[in-house]
């Protein structure tokens, strides 16, 4: 189970349209699979100041979502393995969760009418 | 597709643990499942403040997640139906692109080492 702080911050991650936008790019790409992206690649586009682009970098970088690969000059992006993983398993965790719940709550409905009924058929038995 | 707003609430919903923690004893909750609970019943135990109790769920009902009930002067807490599907459908589409990105190097490495046993074998034959 993921602590805490790694959920804190792939929730905080995923939290910003410019943020969602560039792992969709880096997902999407299927060529030169392990070069990645330039920066340039994965963020033009997105109306915003370089330093705008630099700190949502550094917050899906500190996700664990994405790696920069630093290659002279040229810093290459990549969609790190499992992208939000420990994110996507909380809320699959919560949702079984509650979907159990409302199973419980679908067989104590459908335990009280075959009881209603139960109690009726033995009323006409008796009669 | 959920719009970029819904989304943001959605991801900046879960990204706090205190606001998991409402969610996570919302969802656990298996009795009364229609009244829900009381607000003192989902938040205790958390050691922050009343006002910074009252903004998470601020946080949590306008993300969708929760269903505030006011009856008199008791409000009770229910969590929504489908709490952070959208949220969950976002990552899971993610990882599908990312994954297929992954079968296609496979297989692109899997035909180059086909091609390269035929190329030997031919090789092989003509000699």
């Amino acid at each position: 189970m993921a602590n805490q702080v790694t959920l804190d911050r792939a929730f905080a991650a995923c939290a910003h349209p410019i943020r969602r936008g560039i792992v969709e790019r880096l997902a999407e790409r299927e060529k030169d699979a392990d070069e990645g992206m330039t920066v340039g690649e994965a963020t033009h586009d997105f109306a915003v100041s370089k330093p705008a682009i630099s700190r949502h970098l550094r917050v899906l970088e500190e996700a664990g979502a994405i790696v920069r690969v630093i290659d002279g000059r040229t810093h290459r992006l990549r969609l790190a393995e499992q992208p939000f993983d420990d994110a996507a398993d909380w809320i699959g965790q919560l949702q079984r969760m509650w979907q159990r719940k409302f199973d419980v709550v679908e067989q104590f409905i459908a335990e009280s009418r075959e009881d209603a009924a139960g109690a009726r058929t033995d009323g006409r038995g008796s009669a």
